[in-house]
């Protein structure tokens, strides 16, 4: 496959200019831009830059809100009822996140639910934010179906995610994970780049196995542990859709093909105060503790390392920032596109190819 | 298998007399054999009755404290770090739970981290008590260490739960899920029974399959989605253990084996008064329709009805109060020996074998 090798903070501006070129604040848009690169920073693409068009699709129909608002509904000491105003889902995530460790710092913990929001991204962006503030946080989000409720065929649940992190002695622990085999982020990407998926991914609309992911993409992923990954899926629509009283299930709008409806999505974060516990020294500690320990336990025939949860992520953070990021060639052009149709300078150096 | 056809409330009776015997007071007895006895209804054995002969033993040694009591450790609006002072789990976990829907009630949401505690049973029975107080309620405990981190065949992380519950227009609906493909107490109970265990189940202490649940209980459970099961119960730990400053991973006393040390089990509970957010009754509403949606779906072959979680339990605790529990030989004969051993008049009569 060619890629493009780009550095990360030049992708960042590239993103960022793009997204003010559409009246999105500059402050805005450098946290849309930011979570966009730190998704490609972790491999995890299909959260990435190749979101670029179709979030510029939909600020420029208007079907999305380019300059952040929000409005409190309710607020108690340790609850927050948020309206996203159909914002960008990744300035009112930001921003509930950042309210939420205020209001855990001065009651213990705090839960906010968002509503009227939109596609908010890596959902592991909040719980580093809050896991770098000394929480334990939380955060999950609605999608549009691409799971079958356990004994059904039909999608009606997203691949909603669950993200936990806790700060450690060096960066975050942070889990993220679908409650699928893969997200269908990594479905749409496949189909995006001609490419096959393996089995065991997704299956058809009818339920038949497909190594095919455009088949896929009409069909829906497979969840893991079968009833478990369900329930999962499940509880993560009524903690973020059902709570916040935004839309849920078949219901939420689709991001891809509805340019005149909200999409309505919701999310939930959740933080608590490490220290309104134990010394966060404390906490650190025995975080690191496990880390170790676990690091130091017998390894399976060809296994070099035993990860905690983020530390590939980690890892690829670290080793991307150093030598670039590798951008396919379609998205790479899709953003060279993106430029000519907004009269946004390029600035993103064709540096090698593989 | 031969089973003994015994009335719940009639095991109830029996269980709570017993532990009455070692100075349990009546309505902490009461609480533990009705966790139990609601195992068994749901068909959850492993935590079941079955549990009961080694609660006595532990509670005769006096490794666990009879007479329930605890200490408020930090109190927060919105947290709480409670210490069990070594009770049986599930008196600790029935006051923090209810103590938990009280300041969400006040406060919109509360957080209760529990240390020095005990095997506590069944996760849902707290996220029961809590979804029917019109919480959305989450649970979960640490337990020894039975799952290998992903990469390692060494045991180090518990089968560690996590249940969530809300209200419906009916019954709860309750997710109740260990990160493995089935929780030890499965393999635990068929080891008592002489039985075998499907392939994919556990692994022996050295990494290899196996279907022989004696070795499996010397080995490990396997984590669904791999390395997220494995992060999942990595993060319950934390939860549970770290934050409350209990014991973790194979720091937890066992509580098969060791009759000197107090296990110092963590557990944690979370509550989100619904109210706060949206009326109880549109929260209900939605959850239902929800519900009925999901019902409606096309079916797989040979499914009769598609469930949400908590499904199969609550028609099998509605069909075993009609029914009677169907209690193994094995178990009936170990509470027939206890009522014995602790001169207590034994009460379940022998209605029917099959």
């Amino acid at each position: 496959m060619q890629t493009h090798n780009v550095h990360w903070e030049l992708m960042r501006t590239q993103c960022q200019n793009l997204l003010m070129k559409l009246e999105v604040p500059q402050d805005e848009a450098w946290i849309i831009a930011d979570n966009l690169v730190d998704a490609d920073l972790c491999k995890l693409e299909s959260h990435g830059v190749s979101r670029m068009a179709i979030y510029m699709k939909r600020l420029k129909t208007g079907v999305v809100r380019a300059k952040g608002k929000s409005a409190i509904v309710h607020e108690y000491p340790a609850s927050v009822l948020w309206d996203g105003c159909n914002s960008m889902g990744m300035v009112s995530g930001v921003r509930a996140m950042e309210r939420c460790i205020d209001k855990a710092k001065e009651n213990g913990s705090c839960v906010i639910a968002v509503n009227h929001s939109n596609h908010y991204g890596m959902a592991s962006y909040y719980t580093n934010i809050g896991a770098r503030a000394n929480m334990v946080a939380l955060s999950t989000t609605n999608a549009p179906p691409n799971i079958a409720p356990w004994g059904s065929y039909k999608s009606y649940l997203g691949t909603n995610p669950l993200s936990i992190g806790v700060p450690t002695q060096t960066h975050p622990m942070v889990l993220d994970m679908a409650p699928s085999v893969v997200a269908m982020g990594k479905v749409i990407l496949a189909a995006k780049l001609g490419q096959t998926i393996p089995e065991g991914w997704a299956q058809t609309a009818d339920g038949k196995p497909t190594t095919n992911p455009v088949e896929g993409m009409k069909g829906t992923v497979l969840p893991i542990g079968g009833p478990k990954g369900y329930g999962l899926s499940l509880f993560m629509d009524v903690l973020s859709g059902i709570l916040s009283d935004a839309e849920f299930g078949p219901h939420l709008n689709n991001m891809w093909n509805d340019f005149e409806n909200p999409q309505n999505v919701g999310h939930l974060f959740w933080c608590i105060d490490i220290e309104k516990f134990i010394p966060i020294e404390r906490f650190k500690a025995r975080v690191q503790q496990m880390i170790n320990e676990i690091k130091a336990l017998p390894k399976n025939p060809g296994i070099e390392e035993i990860f905690v949860p983020g530390d590939p992520e980690q890892l690829s953070r670290e080793r991307l920032k150093k030598e670039g990021l590798e951008v396919s060639s379609v998205v790479f052009e899709e953003l060279k596109g993106l430029c000519e149709e907004y009269e946004v300078p390029f600035i993103l150096e064709k540096k090698g190819e593989k």
